[in-house]
């Protein structure tokens, strides 16, 4: 069914994600080793949550500290050595997230959203205005007054929220995801699953009738303990 | 610090998490090998989620699916060949909660604990009535009339809300979540670091002023993409 001159494995992520940030370390070996592209698809995580009503790991007091050991230990087994959080977080990373919506080719797009996650969770440096932005861009050596500029303009705006949009129509329900031809995968533990399931290894039954069971308690009616 | 010789793994778990199954049948191997107790505690997964104003991975439709699947993936990994939903998801756990939470020994909750996730993840037999808690409690090799009328007994049931309340003030968000000394461990992703914990493994630096980063956008600021 999929064009092979076309398999591909697509990732959407924002950059205020640590497990983006490890995750998007990974895909590119994960594609070279199964023969696939890699699709980087910048996406407005707030806006996602906002789809589903629900909080981000951030905005949960007792989840935040441990979301941040949780990534490091996650970024360390994957050989990053850990991970330096930005100056601030949740941070607004809407600036860099339309810089890297903006078209331009699979090599230059992956340079520069590395050059950006670097910055933010390797270096430890602010992501959200001009400045670090900037610097991310020329790492990445690219032109950063052009990106800028056409970062702003209201048709890449809008390709962002085209985006963002769509992988929520598609089930997109956190960053990181991975989409296999259809297939996602949540998180960076979800994205060890990806090899397998590209190799035809994947233990899911193809019916999958057994998953869809109706619901016989909701919360209100199960509140009280 | 601790008390050596009652050194232990606490597991925080609902019977509503196939998370929870898969991670209750890691957690006695992961104590074995590192000379712990294992202690079962059973909290009430619904009272967490209102507790930090949050939703279920079964309350949000486009990750309901996912979580079968994933946990599914999960269950196989760790050579439980896969697992078997419920007849009904979400369901009302709390009589199976209420008779795990009655006081008894380790061996015997062990067993019991053991034998109700086998019947609703395993089996993919209910156990939200009478009917199927009996036959789990009886496939124990326990006294099911004695267990069930002790789990309706007043004190019981403020067991179970003090065992969650206790949870959620130790700052546990979900469940399955692993309690060793303090540290917390949240889902089967977060066990896989348990051993390297407990040996002195960790790569977490002790300082952890990295990770208390203030925020500087918040989602109604965010919010436009």
């Amino acid at each position: 069914m999929t064009d092979v001159a076309d398999a591909k494995l697509t990732l959407f992520f924002d950059f205020i994600s640590p497990y983006a940030y490890v995750a998007h370390t990974q895909v590119h070996a994960i594609a070279q080793r199964t023969g696939r592209r890699v699709e980087l698809v910048p996406v407005l995580f707030a806006a996602i949550l906002d789809a589903h009503g629900q909080k981000g790991p951030a905005e949960i007091p007792a989840k935040r500290l441990y979301t941040f050991k949780d990534a490091f230990r996650k970024a360390h087994r994957h050989g990053l050595g850990g991970l330096v959080p930005p100056p601030s977080h949740p941070f607004n990373p809407l600036l860099a997230l339309r810089v890297a919506s903006v078209p331009m080719a699979d090599d230059a797009r992956h340079a520069l959203v590395a050059s950006i996650f670097d910055t933010a969770w390797r270096r430890g440096e602010a992501i959200d205005g001009v400045s670090g932005v900037t610097a991310a861009i020329e790492r990445a050596g690219l032109d950063a007054k052009a990106l800028l500029e056409a970062a702003g303009a209201a048709e890449n705006k809008e390709r962002l929220r085209t985006h963002t949009s769509e992988a929520i129509a598609r089930g997109v329900f956190g960053v990181p995801t991975t989409d296999v031809d259809g297939e996602l995968f949540w998180g960076t533990d979800g994205l060890e699953f990806v090899e397998a399931y590209l190799r035809g290894d994947d233990p899911l039954p193809r019916d999958l009738s057994w998953a869809e069971r109706p619901a016989s308690a909701t919360r209100p009616g199960s509140r009280k303990a």
